[in-house]
């Protein structure tokens, strides 16, 4: 029905006819003349109604807001003085000749300028949302990204395969959204968490090179930026080892900053090690773009006269670091209070400081509440190692390692935000030499820190001896800027690997076979080597589009209780239904 | 790990040194030297490995089939005489140099040459089925047939957005899968039969052209062709009407199979109403390849004294038709004796026919049981309709139109195959001007012969008067030699018209607005004229790749239970679990 976009239409196609449909998004009178601007997927532009063209003036003076029309009319310099800079059609404007409405509207539940609309009524009326300029462009964006994606993928050989998504329950740890079978009666399926095992088949099956872009289900509390179902990026290889993947994996990666945002990105990547990250910045996903950094003290807290610092310092799962603010001096009490509440969310009991006034004053120099604690040669360590200057703040952590490395970390990257610290442009790495295993205190056993199919460093089963927390695994994770885009990992291919690291991981044989007894059987047959990675695309989709929310990068989210204000998901079924499946609803405590 | 893949080796590659990584096809040991077959995804090559490396040739002494290897070698001409013409590598072999084992591989439980192997089997060991060549063949087409297709549709401008999964029950009539929300007890969610409404939506909310290949769900008893779980390319566009959309989409299948199979087909496709379909070939999806065509003698029929023929042809309801089968007189009284069974499987109650010996011998040269009912200008009728011939046989059905049209279209299409009549070649057209509703005598109402919001051929609600069974829709289905690839309407865009329609079909305003009061809301706000299609990918691939089974075109196929003899999913689920869920399990009876 159209000739051009509406957001289309400039100088070039002057004193050309153009046809154009789209939604009202204002109509002006002024000076007897109507004014429209008419909106489509790819912008605006103006539509002028002269009265001396009455059957369509009087047409074009009935239409309000999101009205759905269709245009003919010519294109036209705008008179001077009323060019619109701002807007890409802006130095033109239609004459409108021919008016069709295709649709009338009714007011619209909130305009589409209305910055503080709540979100529940944006979800409600997504229709009216998605016609938004913002969320127009980050879904178009989000298509593109998906574009690029792909094509780097297919021209490396890549095989785009779906996998299944009535499945059986997957080891991943969260809570499975499970369906109930109904010629199975008593069985259900699981909805993937994702499509790991089946990747890793399809690689036994010789497909080489697989990708998928493909929905994912956890059931989990939903936390700001989580949602029932999300979409992933998921890959595997065989016959390359970490080298190749990710070096493959950069390379696609630099593309797809370079085609849709025309920021390429440097590869390859800096690596570093998991150890390294958690030491510096406190966190195995750092944002390099802060540039702050964490002094290890625990070294030198042993013998002080401060349990504080030396109970931790002595404690062979804890930890005493520093975090040193460059003008950190400037911080008010009550800006150091807000500092010990925020490291509290993270399990810290408390954050001590050194103000450094002078330095060439000595302990004079000094301002903090935990000096007189401190001997002269720790002093000295701290300020050296810190490379402290006049009018920094120097913060501490001391606790068990987790909590210095969670809180510290948090107020790393808090301080960085506002302090205005944040480098411009995009900072990425590899964090490699993962643990394999790390020990829940809870369950009182060894868990895998990826999932149960990485493999470890280790030839052979007979080299997983030693401590199971020093034994490193062949796992990457892809950061940037303080956000994991994606994780993998070369995975186990013989038998006797997967059943030894079953061992560590107290699964029994039993309980192997009855979980991953298709696994274990598939390995003897003939598994080559592979490995993979699997992308969060909502986050990556996220990061590109500089958006807060992961509800704004998805056409229809849903709620932070996983209901959607839209259709009213999820809804009662009929009993008739829930009887073929052979279910029944479990009464509710009155 | 690898230089090229094993089928890529060839005499472009002499005397070069290569790496490859493959599984042992075969293993043979012929005057000393030992020859693997070794295979990858892109074929076979011939690795040979000589006695004058002993290192070397006692490992390739001890690999077995489907071993996984990494070999060394040497690319060199085959000796004279053992080329082997059928291999795209057929002239050469690998010398082998190194070689190393990546994992050993038990006997597997087929052989990958087996051709009888049970079903239940191959998806039981799947990883191993899917090294087949025909597997990998398939799902590599497959890639490439979603390839050219996304590429077509981002071409031209649409957008891939994806839908909910966890939604809503829709109305697409077939049973529901439905999952169990944990966080509103008693509420479950629906997975998708179709995205419908969903991207009706995203026309409403301006998104102008859609796509996704998207997993779509019906929870009904399995037919042959028909899996739990299915692929659809769906597609929904704004201010395009029928021609556009038809026009566009015989482009993208154009261009689908000249990239894919080197095919090219013929646009614009041919378009036949419903009407002519049914007459001609008593089914919405003729097989034009096939060129036998049904003859109408209900207008003959009525006055003749044979209650068989009369009686439907005085039935409003009813079809009298002949089938002509060229040369059917060589058919024996077995042969129509098993056509009559198979008619009866349609519901037809005999099957009359008529053999035509010598035309110039009027009633003597014709022989058949009924002929002796017929007058002779009935007989004159049949004759000149059918385009008799010497030689020929004519197949008659009477009885309601529904039984006669299934029980001969589908005699038409079994004639062709046994007759060896099926021309080569694709014959693609569209049917179109659908009725808009279809009487459901068991239900005893109007029912949406495509789906509730396509739009009538009618301008205005007012227009839908008269008769329901006369009212056409703006419906269209994509047929390619017999298989219904796709269909799609241009949709319903005025709440008074979906409102109209919705009275018609029986659905009173309460339920309305319970069921789709969402698309009530959204047809108020400023929803623009839009209509798409959606294309059954599983078998559009079965249709390319000349596949017998869904299963076949499928990476992880259930079983016609629904059951993964892989996985096997769907399996029991911890009673805590359900209990989260607030279900429980209704007691079996004994």
């Amino acid at each position: 029905m159209r000739s051009h976009y509406c957001g289309a239409v400039n100088e070039s196609l002057l004193d050309q006819e153009v046809t154009l449909c789209g939604w009202v998004n204002r109509r002006r009178d002024h000076g007897g003349v109507i004014f429209i601007d008419l909106r489509d997927r790819e912008g605006l532009v103006q539509v002028v109604f002269d009265p001396d063209l009455p059957d369509v003036f009087v047409t074009a003076e009935r239409v309000r807001s999101e009205y759905v029309l269709a245009v003919k009319g010519r294109v036209r310099r705008r008179p001077e003085g009323t060019e619109n800079p701002d807007l890409p059609t802006g130095a033109v404007e239609v004459l409108g000749r021919e008016l069709t409405v295709l649709n009338a509207a009714e007011t619209p539940p909130f305009q589409l300028d209305e910055d503080d609309v709540n979100e529940e009524t944006r979800l409600r009326y997504r229709y009216v949302d998605l016609r938004r300029p913002a969320m127009q462009t980050r879904l178009q964006l989000r298509a593109r990204i998906t574009r690029v994606l792909r094509r780097f993928l297919e021209d490396n050989g890549f095989l785009d395969i779906e996998t299944p998504m009535l499945t059986r329950a997957t080891p991943e740890g969260a809570r499975d959204y499970i369906v109930p079978s109904r010629t199975h009666p008593g069985s259900f399926f699981a909805l993937p968490q994702s499509p790991q095992l089946f990747k890793q088949l399809l690689m036994m099956g010789g497909m080489d090179r697989y990708y998928q872009i493909v929905r994912c289900f956890r059931d989990e509390d939903l936390r700001a930026d989580r949602q029932p179902e999300f979409t992933q990026l998921d890959i595997e290889t065989s016959f390359m080892d970490e080298e190749g993947i990710m070096g493959l994996m950069e390379e696609m990666v630099r593309e797809l900053f370079a085609q849709v945002l025309e920021e390429p990105l440097h590869t390859p990547f800096q690596r570093m090690s998991y150890a390294e990250a958690m030491a510096r910045f406190g966190s195995d996903k750092p944002d390099l773009r802060i540039p702050l950094e964490l002094t290890e003290l625990t070294d030198v807290m042993g013998e002080v006269d401060f349990k504080v610092f030396s109970g931790p310092a002595k404690d062979p799962a804890g930890r005493v670091a520093a975090l040193r603010l460059p003008k950190g001096g400037e911080l008010s009490r009550k800006d150091i209070d807000d500092y010990t509440a925020f490291v509290a969310r993270y399990g810290a009991r408390g954050l001590a400081y050194i103000k450094v006034n002078d330095l060439n004053a000595g302990r004079e120099g000094l301002q903090s509440p935990i000096l007189k604690f401190l001997p002269d040669t720790v002093v000295v360590e701290i300020l050296g190692r810190t490379g402290a200057e006049d009018g920094d703040l120097i913060f501490f952590g001391a606790d068990k390692a987790r909590v210095v490395n969670e809180s510290l970390g948090a107020l790393r990257v808090k301080l960085g935000h506002d302090r205005g610290l944040v480098e411009r442009g995009w900072k990425p790495l590899w964090v490699v030499d993962f643990p394999m295993f790390e020990y829940d205190e809870k369950e009182g056993r060894w868990m895998a820190l990826h999932h149960p199919f990485t493999a470890p460093h280790a030839e052979r089963p007979e080299d997983l001896t030693g401590n199971p927390g020093e034994m490193m695994s062949r796992a990457y994770d892809m950061v940037l800027n303080g956000t994991e885009l994606g994780g993998g990992s070369v995975r186990i291919h013989t038998t006797a690997m997967q059943q030894a690291v079953f061992g560590l991981l107290g699964i029994g044989e039993a309980e192997a076979r009855e979980k991953f007894g298709f696994l274990l059987d598939a390995l003897k047959y003939g598994c080559p080597p592979h490995g993979g990675i699997a992308f969060g695309l909502d986050r990556l989709v996220m990061l590109m589009t500089g958006s807060q929310s992961i509800r704004d990068v998805m056409a229809f989210p849903k709620t932070q209780t996983a209901h959607c204000p839209l259709t009213n998901a999820p809804a009662e079924v009929p009993e008739a239904q829930l009887r073929e499946l052979n279910i029944r609803i479990k009464k509710q405590p009155a």
